[in-house]
């Protein structure tokens, strides 16, 4: 069995061997350009992770659709950058200021084809099942992406709301990653539902924890600038939270800050985090990403498996959701 | 067997009964409303023809990759509209006109996906094939989409390389319908490439005419603008045979015209259309076009069917090589 520090050198030695040789490249490069910007490659890892639970090999027939999905998150960070008019990722330029805004919608309609592609270079048999599955995850996706966009304007979103949208925009694409990858190696079907839940209960652990570092991570090692959430009024589980918690000088307080206009960014930064540290906003996120994780655990656990075939999904999410950057 | 327009009435019911019941509604509204502006159908009703060619009853199965072909090309619409910023089409605002461009690359994202999902809605054992022939089009057509901009800003584009890009950005698409309807009813191999080939050039020809149409047909019955390439400096076929056939001092106003910064649109219509018609423009693209038709009928005719059945598609390849609008 392989850990997923090996299973990620197996993805990023396929991604950047994939070539992108039709014409016009003009097409083709803005994708290229997008995939070579390293991630963590957390998708296909955990399809190739959750294969290798049955099959000790790791086959084109896995890696394929493994690649499919890390094409297709790619895809949703170009457009959801274009969308948000975000000027770098990764410390690279986002394809939309590199190119333009049409070649950014343009090669990133390409992308998604591309990955449904990838996705259907399975074996026959498994097919429509994964076509099924990745095309509904995909849709789910793009309505977690429009939940995200209406919340923006809303100030009245209830913890559940929240909790359902970072489930369509960031849960679903993992745990159907972990169900692809048990699809492909033959795994039963009530096993491979087990890893879907695991990684549902894992991807909003993950989504919470994102949250909680762009408030309380470091900038070195998170990679993006903290407290952007806060700037852009983004209704995080951290504000709703806070909302809740707040006597009503607090909330008044927060109100503020939310309603102003023309108001300094690092003063806001530094006015909202002071209350949700009064408020123990941090700790009441780590408990509740504690649970989720706990809860991922539970239905690993179920898996009809020995538990040491399971050690490195279970090590994978606990890096997912005690990372700091 | 099925008449065009009977065809067409199938198609239509089924695309206006398709409940789009998922949450949120937002993000389907735009795909609903772009699908309510009653269009010609062309590519679903290839496919029907095509498989009521080998069998008589249509099915869902050959119905639902008939809408997913629809819905594919109205997506492509969408988006193009947005890169164009056009703000009608079909006497309707477009999508990022009435909503906003966010909501017309995310709506149209999905729109996209569910084109794959209707795809995939045809017998298991041809999944594989249409999936691969779907997947291959639809790259060929953002292909297209990619060179018609390239050439906007190129003024040395050869009628060969127009032909390559008006293959991608329209034909392929026809081609692939037929080819679906064909597969999806268990025709030769032999006859769904012979289909494949006829929508080709029956494409190209279909492409032309409305390059003919922008320039000489009548605004009431075309429902666009007359003219509207010649503004744009498109690259028509119209536009590069000029260049070739001009004498010196014909070319030298052609060249006035499209360089001309801040000159009347309608001057310009006037001019290049006077130059057009001293060239004999008009015929020669008539000729171009009658030249693919022919070709066209001659892959038909080798379908191994007999001739009366092929009537259908063979009057309905005339109606858009011969339409006014």
């Amino acid at each position: 069995m392989y850990n997923f520090e090996e299973l990620r050198v197996k993805v990023e030695t396929a991604l950047q061997a994939v070539a992108w040789q039709r014409n016009p490249q003009s097409l083709y490069d803005p994708i290229q350009y997008t995939l070579k910007a390293r991630g963590k490659r957390v998708r296909p890892v955990l399809t190739l992770l959750a294969a290798n639970l049955w099959q000790s090999a790791i086959k084109s027939t896995h890696l394929n659709p493994a690649l499919g999905l890390e094409i297709f998150h790619n895809f949703t960070l170009l457009h959801d950058d274009l969308m948000d008019n975000s000027s770098h990722r990764r410390g690279k330029e986002t394809v939309h200021i590199k190119w333009d805004a049409n070649q950014a919608i343009l090669s990133g309609d390409a992308m998604q084809i591309v990955a449904f592609q990838y996705m259907l270079r399975c074996e026959d048999k498994y097919q429509r099942q994964i076509h099924d599955l990745f095309s509904l995850t995909a849709l789910e996706v793009c309505e977690g992406q429009q939940l995200d966009v209406e919340f923006e304007t809303r100030m009245n979103v209830s913890k559940q709301e929240y909790l359902e949208m970072i489930k369509l925009k960031t849960a679903v694409l993992l745990a159907c990653s972990l169900k692809v990858g048990a699809i492909t190696a033959n795994a039963p079907e009530k096993d491979a539902n087990l890893l879907y839940e695991f990684g549902i209960n894992m991807g909003i652990g993950f989504q919470l924890q994102d949250d909680y570092l762009d408030v309380f991570g470091e900038t070195k090692t998170f990679g993006k600038n903290v407290g952007t959430d806060i700037v852009n009024n983004k209704k995080t589980m951290l504000l709703i939270t806070a909302l809740e918690e707040a006597n009503q000088s607090q909330r008044q307080e927060l109100l503020y800050w939310l309603d102003g206009e023309n108001v300094n960014p690092e003063e806001k930064i530094q006015a909202v985090t002071h209350i949700f540290k009064q408020l123990g906003i941090a700790e009441l996120t780590h408990e509740m990403i504690l649970q989720y994780h706990q809860n991922a655990l539970a239905c690993l656990k179920k898996v009809q498996l020995p538990e040491e075939k399971k050690v490195h999904l279970a090590n994978f999410a606990q890096m997912l959701n005690q990372r700091n950057s």
